[in-house]
């Protein structure tokens, strides 16, 4: 692998020294960006996944127009259900609709061993073209959604508050629950392990919805299963686990290979630190709601940020995805605030 | 005030020593009955909250059908809103609506100061009703909104997974957001003191949506109003304070004059009794989906549950509200589980 010109976040994620902490933003690749909101306007949702090339130019954008220290590849967690063979639609303004959830034993066994590197060979085309566009500017991260998270679509067939009906199957039919995680974890596995063969210099798992759970299930459905993906995939590449509204699990999930974990921001940076035994590099937390702050507000909340996470083994971040509403030059005023800090 | 012969949650908030802990379970009348959802067929929400007979009927009936400690008067929090004079609607299968929500500092400043006493009559007539009709068998409970959980519906004028309207009010006009809140908490105080003189035996605050807050931001925007009005109460009434996802709010809560604060699922009942330094009654935390389990799990997790909290200073709950899909001998379950326990 070529040098990577600006490495400051893999030198975070390795804990060495840096300058100054990285930074990038979670869903960075679209939402706010006028110039991606024209491009949502000519291509429907799976187009832009599926066309490298649209997946590309969106993909650089953030990095080029707000100054970002990675990019992130412009995808979906749902690819996955897809290569299963669960259909996937997205509904404009309501978000994922999956018409035959997973309900039954029977429907699970149903599910094909299948190559999901035919199945996704689009994601792998966008992966080489973004390479190629970024010339090695900075990393590029590629990502997947949970097992956990992913079944939680799986069965209940769109997004939800709660995903009571997720809950209920894994509660009522524990087996089949088990059975399910178990075919998403090993086709996960598969779908990281070509994304960072095609030059994903970052793997980040997604569990949007493991907060959900108690921390007695969240061990049995959730964990157990990303420490299986982590162990199979950190000795190639550095893995980032971001479990949204999953404090309660930071001190287990501290114990695993992980090159960083990500927490929200619904925790302190100090109590991040303390649960996570102060070894191991963190990313986020900034509020995506706060960045419809005043800049000068926003400054300020990013300079205590830092400052009480620590410049070393911290990687700038929000707590979640930016929300479409944030007006760009306040992003930029996010980005540029941890680029000035110190 | 005469006895209450069942007086085991009055013990617990006091720290008493008790045969066995107290169990209810929020949001019990209602919802998953089904003489609820007959009277559900035949009157509307506002019908319901509106008429004191028939909210007295859906207050008495769990204590009759299921069997719990106490009884939580059948209402709504954003009566608040209404009698502030902004109307609500209840949209069947949508929830609460307002269509006329409140966004800028002149709508704030135009809310009358309202004589909440005369506004919620209706209220109190349900309360006198519902007195006479537990005649002390059980202690009445009686409940409103957090300030900021108000301000949340009052804001973005319908429910949400983020309240991110409800949020950007209060970072772009601060101003605005705190004379609302103090607004809300003055009428609030001024309603939990009515409702306590008519005979509610415990009042309980809602901070449904506190979770949704960074730890700096919930003290700013929604703790300091809760104490207020913990302040303004606790002398004459035991307060319960319960905030979903507010973990890590809750050493501050601790040091409050609370009687007790409620957790949800989401956080081990080893670490709720550390946070709260082991001296303050907790109640919870049962995951309202897990109640979907088989029966003899039930049992197995609420014995697990019992014993980690411990049997004094505990009242046992649900994490959150019952939901509408839980089989009634699954909700009786539970609660004879708990009254089984030892």
């Amino acid at each position: 692998m070529s040098e990577i010109k600006n490495d400051l976040l893999l030198k975070a994620l390795k804990g060495d020294e840096v300058s100054r902490p990285p930074v990038w933003m979670m869903r960075q690749a679209g939402r706010y960006l006028p110039d991606f909101m024209k491009l949502k306007a000519r291509h429907s949702f799976f187009e832009r996944v599926e066309t490298p090339e649209l997946a590309t130019e969106i993909t650089v954008m953030p990095v080029h127009q707000v100054g970002v220290d990675a990019a992130i590849l412009f995808s979906d967690i749902l690819v996955i259900p897809q290569a299963l063979g669960v259909e996937v639609q997205m509904v404009p303004g309501k978000g994922p609709y999956l018409p035959t959830p997973i309900r039954t034993m029977e429907q699970v066994q149903a599910i094909p061993d299948v190559d999901v590197k035919d199945r996704l060979h689009y994601v792998y085309e966008a992966i080489d073209l973004t390479k190629a566009s970024l010339a090695n500017e900075v990393p590029l991260i590629g990502f997947a959604g949970s097992p956990w998270t992913i079944l939680c679509y799986m069965v209940e067939g769109q997004g939800s508050k709660t995903f009571d009906k997720a809950k209920a199957f894994c509660y009522e039919q524990p087996e089949a629950a088990h059975l399910l995680l178990t075919k998403i974890t090993h086709a996960t596995i598969a779908y990281l392990k070509e994304k960072a063969a095609h030059g994903c210099n970052v793997l980040q798992l997604f569990d949007s919805w493991g907060g959900l759970l108690s921390p007695l299930d969240y061990e049995t459905f959730s964990l157990h299963y990303i420490r299986e993906m982590v162990d199979a995939l950190h000795k190639t590449t550095p893995v980032i686990v971001f479990g949204k509204g999953c404090w309660f699990a930071l001190e287990e999930m501290a114990k695993m290979p992980v090159s960083a974990l990500g927490v929200d921001w619904t925790i302190t940076p100090q109590m991040a630190r303390e649960f996570t035994g102060f070894n191991v590099t963190l990313q986020g937390n900034f509020d995506p709601a706060r960045l419809l702050s005043p800049i000068p507000d926003i400054q300020r909340l990013v300079k205590q940020m830092v400052d009480d996470f620590g410049k070393y083994k911290y990687i700038a971040n929000l707590g979640h995805g930016i929300l479409p509403n944030i007006p760009v030059d306040h992003a930029k005023a996010f980005v540029e605030a941890v680029k000035s800090y110190g």
